[in-house]
């Protein structure tokens, strides 16, 4: 069994993305709040799901994607945390249709009302705990920085800010998948830039805080291979070794867990090659970032199944751990859905 | 003969940073320009220099290292344009002496007076042209954000704020090193973090961009091995060919360069790999960000060249390129001082 745990759904129908963009035309206006999106078909849900993401996973072999909404339309800079409600609950509502129409092929993973400058509490923790406890989702998206590449919300090692938030977590036996959205700063790019950044933000402000030692049972999934965290494994050791902390492994290893969206192949040799077998889990972030073919492989390049299938850095036995052991044990909830 | 592109002046005597540090706090108290910063004497110079990086050279076969002063102490997010000239001069000086003590060890890059919110202009081409055409430096470090983790100034692409410094780059025949200072977000580690999300920021900035077509013969060059970019090529590529853009060969690599600080082999490995080695441009970064030994291996993190020497993708006429030709090349005032 083969299981993707990072997909987004990037093929709505027309219809809801320009609901988002009336909602914030309208907040911006006159800083009222757009309710009632509008429906979605069961048919128009099948029609972008099966020819896309359904007919890639089943050329890969991909039996089961771990699915939560567009990540760059996420979206938590612009309006404010009542817009944001109504748009992640659509959104959210969207993955749970998807789920229930191929419930053996999609497993969901919500996205989160956060609101730049609104600290994460009742509101996103009422639609955390809706989507895991009426919608059966495995684990929830959360962005460290909802203000959009200003960085201008306190970093994830605040406890007065965040660990509130991270108590649900624990509570629920879910993991957050550490993903950033949208940028409106012009300095970055969101998915080649702000992306990539936000995930070396995040392990370092792991690796210089207290999170996993407060929540030692917390569980971050950081996306694209940990940004730079692998390609710089050396200095991040070195860096923690200067600062008397504990090594990567007992500081960061029981908690966090590395994707592996590298999109070739001496990117996914050296991520198996330095980050431990237990601490990588298989993505392929179908249809993302990139969705091009390589003229130097013929093959997507998002088909990292590929490229881990040739790694000298992973055998059978890995390749098994990557594609399914560790993602059930990252995402306890995903364990009965997988039978 | 090795020369190492990327070392700062991090062992100057305490008057110097105490002299930064008493200049920002007069400014922060009545917003006025402390002059005239303390002497620093030969004796003080080789203290520093000589059992430090000069010891350190000598034990790794380093015969010439590219020398400028202290990144994170540049501090263009503190004082203002004023007190960074005087600041920027001090420091600019300091590395003319040590550059005049050990004329065959040390070749010069400048700081530049930049500040937060102040287009680079006449004081910091003024700088510039001091630093090349009075003391003889072969380069300069330009800081893509010098508002120190807020990134609230224009991107390197914008004409109006930084085409006429690179004009003045250009004309002067010397490269520039994109190289963030401090942070003052507290989501970066400015070490850890911020200069690694610089360079990612950076190459993506020219990826996207068109400031290699408009300045054919400008030079960059990437510190700590590119960021994640090499880690991410693939994305890179990618994405450049879903944008319709040239191949990251035609669009970037006659311009952008990247240094080896990348403290163990699996991504020294990647590097050399992945980048053509006309663009690898041999560095340790000593001393610099990791200081200590690795108990794996038993040698400095920052040795880079011991991972150079073992990695499989590096023969001895790619040695040959990465220790000096490629530097001679990118650096075309480094020539006549290494006769």
């Amino acid at each position: 069994m083969i299981i993707d745990i990072h997909g987004h759904y990037t093929t709505t129908p027309p219809q809801v993305s320009d609901f988002r963009q009336r909602q914030i035309e309208q907040f911006q206006r006159d800083g009222t709040v757009l309710q009632h999106p509008p429906e979605v078909s069961d048919a128009e849900i099948r029609a972008g799901i099966e020819p896309n993401q359904l007919a890639r996973m089943k050329e890969r072999g991909v039996d089961l994607t771990v699915f939560s909404p567009k990540a760059v339309g996420m979206d938590h800079h612009q309006g404010n945390e009542a817009t944001n409600v109504v748009w992640a609950r659509y959104c959210n509502d969207l993955i749970h249709r998807v789920c229930k129409l191929y419930p053996r092929q999609f497993a969901g993973v919500g996205m989160l009302p956060q609101a730049a400058g609104v600290a994460p509490r009742g509101a996103v923790i009422d639609e955390l705990r809706r989507c895991v406890l009426e919608m059966g989702f495995v684990g929830v998206n959360l962005n460290p920085d909802p203000s959009g590449g200003r960085w201008s919300d306190p970093p994830l090692w605040d406890k007065d800010w965040w660990y509130p938030l991270y108590e649900q977590l624990v509570e629920l036996e879910v993991p957050a998948m550490i993903h950033v959205s949208g940028s409106c700063n012009p300095h970055f790019n969101a998915v080649a830039t702000h992306y990539i950044n936000g995930d070396t933000t995040a392990f370092v402000q792991c690796l210089m805080s207290d999170i996993f030692r407060d929540f030692p049972t917390l569980k971050f999934v950081l996306p694209h291979g940990g940004g730079a965290a692998p390609y710089h494994w050396g200095r991040y050791r070195g860096m923690a070794q200067d600062m008397g902390l504990p090594t990567l492994e007992e500081k960061l290893l029981g908690n966090l867990f590395f994707d592996t969206c590298v999109y070739h192949q001496p990117g996914i040799d050296l991520l198996l090659s330095v980050v431990p077998p237990d601490n990588v889990l298989f993505a392929s972030e179908t249809f993302g970032a990139v969705n091009g073919v390589d003229p130097r492989t013929g093959h997507h390049y998002d088909h990292t199944r590929r490229y881990i299938e040739a790694s000298p850095a992973a055998d059978a036995q890995m390749r098994q751990r990557l594609y399914r052991d560790n993602a059930l044990g990252v995402y306890p909830r995903l364990r009965p859905i997988c039978g």
